[in-house]
C-alpha cells in the first residue's frame, strides 16, 4: 500500500534510471514513527560500547557496498568519481568519529554536586546531571551531498550517537543511493540486535511527507539541510505543534569573501584563480560556495577580476544535480544579469552533451548598487558569484552590517601589511557576529569534520545559530540535560554512579574531570 | 517623556506604596536597546577577570543596600523576612557563582584542531573554536522571586557572565525593589568603567513593553519567567521577527509527585505532613510547587490524605503577591472544586487582616476523573494541589503518558521495599522524559543553585527544553560557537592562542583539557 514509485534521473544524460522505488504514503510514515518511538527506550539504553560498535558497523557496511554504491551515486547525481569517493570517506569517517565521541562519554556532561548534609540553614541534596536524547529524530536528506548529508550523513550519525532513533526522509533525487545506504544501516541494526525502529528511510516528494513527519507527535527533533523556503516551512510546522520541537535547519548562505588592499596588491591574479576554483567546485552546489566577493578598490583589483573572469570563462560546464536546481539557477542568474548596475563578467563554456548542465557565471557591481538591491545577497544555488567593488573601509562597514547571517565569512589579507592587519583586527569581531566560521586566506568550500569546526551560523544560514551540523558538537542538538536529586545509587543511570564506572570524566562540584 | 507612573501595593494591607515610579514609553525602550547594542562590542571584549570582578561588585552593591532592600521587598510582596533574606543570599550567591564560572573559562568551550599540512589528499587547516555571546538580552523579571528571578536574578547574572548586555523588563508588582537593585547594578557598571548600555531596567505594564523589547532588532535573546500565556506570546513574537531570536521562557509546571505503595505503607502520615509543608511554602507561589500527587491505592494512602488535609486545614492564610494572582488562584480553585468527581479535602484558615490572602486548598480525585478532565493538570498558581488515587501500576503508566512536560517529577519509595524498587526502576526512565529534574524521597520546592541542577524541562515547563535557567549551565543559553580557520596568531581571540594564555583548558584534537 504505497503511494506510487519514484525514479531517479541521470543529470548527465537526462535518462530515467531503473528501478523505480516505492514512495511512502501516510501509513508508512505513521508506521516508521511508531516503530521509532517503540525503539527509543531500548536504543537509548544501549551503553557507550554497544552504541559505538553499531556506528562502526554502519560505516563498515557502507564501505562494503563497494563500487556499486559509487556508480549509483554518480548516475543519480552527475558528481565525478573522485568527489563521490571522497564523500564516502567523509561519511564513514564521521560515523566512526561519532563512535569515538560516544565511547569518550564527555557528551553526557555528567556531573555531581555531592550532598552536604551538614550545611546550614538547609542541607544540600545530592544532585547529579547527565544529558539524555530528546527522542526520535526526523532527518531530511540534502540533494547536494548524497552521502555525507543524506541517509547516513552527519545528522543521522549525530542523532544515532545521541541515542535517538532516526527516520530519514530521503531526497528524491537519489533514491537508489538512499536505498543502498539505508539497507546498510538496517543490516547493522539487525547485526547488533537493536529494535527495528532504530532506523528507517522514507522516500517521497515534496511537502506532504515532510509535514507529516515533522508534525508526528512521536518525532522530537528535526535535522534538515536544504533550501531556505523548505527549512522555514518546517520550522513553522514544528512551532505550530501542540508540543513544539526544535528544527535544526541548515538553509541559505552566500559566504562573503572580503579582499583587503594588501592582499589584492600582492597577489590579485593568484587570488582570482583560486576564487574561481572554489566557486566552480561541484558546479557550485555547495552550502559554502563563495557567492559574494567584496574587494576594496585599489591596486590589484583589476588583476583579480581579470584572472577570475578568465578562469570562469575557461571552466567547462558540469552536471547539476536536478533539472529543478538548474531551473532555479537559471532564474537566479538571469535576474542578476539583468539587474541595473550589474555586469556579467564571464560565463563558463557550454557542453551540449550534458543534459542538465551548469555554466558558471561571474558578475560585477559596485557598493552603491549592492546596498540598494537587497536581492543581490540572495543565494543562487550553483556556480554563480558577484564581485562588489567597495570604495573604502567605511562603506565596507555599512555592507557588513547589511548582510544576513552566513555559514562562513572569509578575509584575505597580506600577513605583513600593517594596513591589512589593522583592517582585519577591526573586521574580525564584526565577521564573527555574522557567521559560524571565519577564515583567513583560504576559501570556504571544504568543511573539515572534527572537534573545532562549526557548520552553522545566524539566521538565515541556520534556524539554530547556537548549533553546528558538522563536527562532534552536532550531537548536542539532540540532547537535553536532566538533574537527578537524591536518587538511590542502584537506581541511578550507570554513568552517574559514584566512582565514574563508565569513565565519562564526572565533574564533581564543578571541578572538571574533562567532560563537558 | 515617560508614560506615567506606577505604584506598588502592599498585599498585606492593600495600601498603595509611595513613591510612584516612571513607566517606560516607546522612546525609553528604543534608547535602552540602542545603548545595549552600542555597549555590546566593548562589554563582550572584557576579559574573564574584569567581567568576574564586575559581577562580584554587583553582589557587593546589592548587599550594601542592607535592610532598606529587605524592607522594600517585604512591603511590595508580602513575603516574610526570612524568605527575603534567604532569597537575597541566593541572588548574591549566584552572581558570585557566575563570576567564578567566568574566571574558570570552561564555558568558552575553547578547542583547537591543529593544522596537518602534510595530510593527504588535502592538508588540514588550523581550526579553533570558542563560544561568543549572541548580543543584548532582554530579561523579563518574575513576580514571585523579586530578587532571585528579577532585576539581578539568574537570567541577568548568566547573560552578563556570557558577555551580553542586559535590558530588564521589571515586574510591575515590585517597582521599588527593581529600582534599588537596578541602581546597584548601574553603580557597578560605572565603578568598572563599563559602557552605560551594559545594563538597564525598564518598568511597565503588560504586553506593549514586552512586545517592543522582544521585537527590537538589537535584542538577540530573551529570558523570561512567568505565565504560560505570557511566555508563549513572547515565543510567537520572537519567531515572527525578520530574524527570529531564542526565547528561554520558564512557564508552567504542576510538578507531579508519585507515591509508591511501600512508602505510603511505611510513612503515609509523615509524607502527608511533609507534602503540606512543601505545598504551602510561600503561599504556593513557586514554579516547583507540588500541584499534583499520584498515590497508588493501598495501605497508608488514607493516612497520607488525612494528615495532609489536617496540615493544610491548620495552615494560616498568607499574603499573595498581587490581587491579579489572587484572582487567578480563586478562579482556578473554584473550577477545580466544582469539577465532577473532585472533592475538596481541606482549606486553610482565613485571616481577614491580610488584604490579598491565600487560603491553601487541597483536593482529591480518582484516576478515571483525572484522565477524563485534561484541565485538572493545568497549573493553579498558589497553594493548591490535587491528590489522585491511582488504581494500579498500569493506570499509573497511562497517567504518566498523559502528563505535559514538567520542571520536576518526584518519586517517594521505601528504599528497602523490593516492590517499590522494581516500580521505581520502571518509572524513572519515564519520569526523566517528562521533567528537567527527578527527585526521590524529597519535595520539589527548593532549587539548589550549582553545577548539576536543571531548572527546565519539556514544553510547556519551558520553551527551550535543552536549557536550564538556574545553575552554571544557564550561561549556555546566551552563547553560540564560532570556528576560526587559519587566523594568524596575533589576530586570534586571546583565549584561543597557542599555549592557552588565559588558562581556559583548551581542548586539543578533542582531548579534554577540562573545558566544555
Amino acid at each position: 500500500m504505497t503511494a506510487g514509485e519514484l525514479h531517479a534521473v541521470d543529470p548527465r544524460t537526462g535518462e530515467r534510471l531503473e528501478p523505480g522505488y516505492p514512495v511512502a504514503g501516510p501509513d508508512e510514515i505513521a508506521r516508521a514513527c511508531a516503530l521509532a518511538w517503540e525503539a527509543f527506550a531500548e536504543y537509548r539504553a544501549t551503553g557507550p560500547k554497544a552504541r559505538a560498535a553499531f556506528l562502526d558497523t554502519v560505516a563498515d557496511r557502507i564501505e562494503a557496498l563497494g563500487d556499486a554504491l559509487v556508480a549509483r551515486v554518480m548516475a543519480e547525481t552527475g558528481l565525478p568519481r573522485a568527489r563521490v569517493e571522497g564523500e564516502r570517506a567523509r561519511t564513514t569517517g564521521q560515523l566512526r568519529l561519532f563512535a569515538s565521541v560516544v565511547r569518550d562519554g564527555g557528551w553526557l556532561g555528567a556531573r555531581i554536586d555531592p550532598a552536604l548534609p551538614d550545611r546550614t540553614p538547609l542541607p544540600r541534596p545530592d544532585l547529579r546531571q547527565r544529558r539524555i536524547p530528546l527522542g526520535p529524530v526526523a532527518v531530511f536528506a540534502a540533494s547536494n551531498f548524497p552521502l555525507a548529508f543524506s541517509v547516513a550523513g552527519g545528522d543521522t550519525a549525530s542523532a544515532l550517537a545521541a541515542g535517538a532513533p532516526v527516520v530519514v526522509k530521503a531526497h528524491p533525487a537519489h533514491p537508489g543511493t538512499s536505498e543502498m545506504v539505508g539497507r546498510a544501516v538496517r543490516e547493522a541494526v539487525q547485526e547488533h540486535g537493536l529494535p527495528e525502529g532504530t532506523f528507517s528511510v522514507l522516500l517521497g516528494h515534496g511537502h506532504d511527507l515532510g509535514t507529516r513527519l515533522v508534525t508526528d507527535p512521536r518525532i522530537k527533533a528535526v535535522g534538515f539541510t536544504g533550501s531556505r523556503g523548505g527549512g522555514l516551512s518546517l520550522v513553522a510546522a514544528a512551532a505550530a505543534r501542540p508540543v513544539p520541537i526544535p528544527v535544526y535547519a541548515e538553509m541559505s548562505s552566500v559566504n562573503p569573501v572580503f579582499l583587503l588592499p594588501g592582499a589584492l596588491r600582492g597577489s590579485g591574479a593568484e587570488l582570482g584563480r583560486a576564487f574561481a576554483a572554489s566557486l566552480t567546485t561541484g558546479a557550485g552546489q555547495l552550502c559554502t560556495s563563495p557567492g559574494l566577493v567584496f574587494a576594496l578598490d585599489g591596486d590589484g583589483l583589476d588583476a583579480f577580476v581579470d584572472a577570475a573572469s578568465a578562469a570562469v570563462a575557461a571552466t567547462p560546464a558540469a552536471p547539476m544535480l536536478t533539472a529543478g536546481i538548474r531551473a532555479a539557477y537559471d532564474a537566479g542568474t538571469v535576474r542578476m544579469a539583468s539587474a541595473q548596475g550589474v555586469t556579467t563578467l564571464a560565463q563558463g563554456t557550454d557542453d551540449p552533451s550534458i543534459a542538465v548542465a551548469c555554466q558558471p557565471r561571474l558578475f560585477l557591481t559596485d557598493d552603491a548598487t549592492f546596498l540598494a538591491e537587497p536581492f543581490l545577497q540572495e543565494e543562487v544555488f550553483g556556480a554563480a558569484s558577484l564581485i562588489v567593488r567597495v570604495r573604502d573601509r567605511e562603506r565596507l562597514g555599512t555592507i557588513v552590517q547589511s548582510l544576513e547571517g552566513q555559514l562562513t565569512a572569509t578575509l584575505h589579507l597580506a600577513p605583513d601589511d600593517p594596513g591589512d592587519h589593522a583592517l582585519a583586527a577591526g573586521l574580525l569581531p564584526e565577521l564573527e557576529l555574522l557567521a559560524g566560521r571565519v577564515l583567513v586566506n583560504g576559501w570556504p568550500t571544504g568543511v573539515e569534520v572534527g572537534h573545532a569546526v562549526v557548520h552553522g551560523g545566524p539566521h538565515p544560514a541556520t534556524s539554530a545559530p547556537a548549533t553546528t551540523s558538522v563536527g562532534t558538537r552536532a550531537i548536542e542538538r539532540f540532547l537535553r540535560p536532566v538533574a537527578y536529586q537524591d536518587i538511590p545509587g542502584d537506581l541511578l543511570p550507570e554513568e552517574l554512579r559514584d566512582g565514574d564506572p563508565l569513565g565519562v570524566r564526572l565533574r564533581i562540584d564543578g571541578v572538571p574531570g574533562g567532560g563537558s
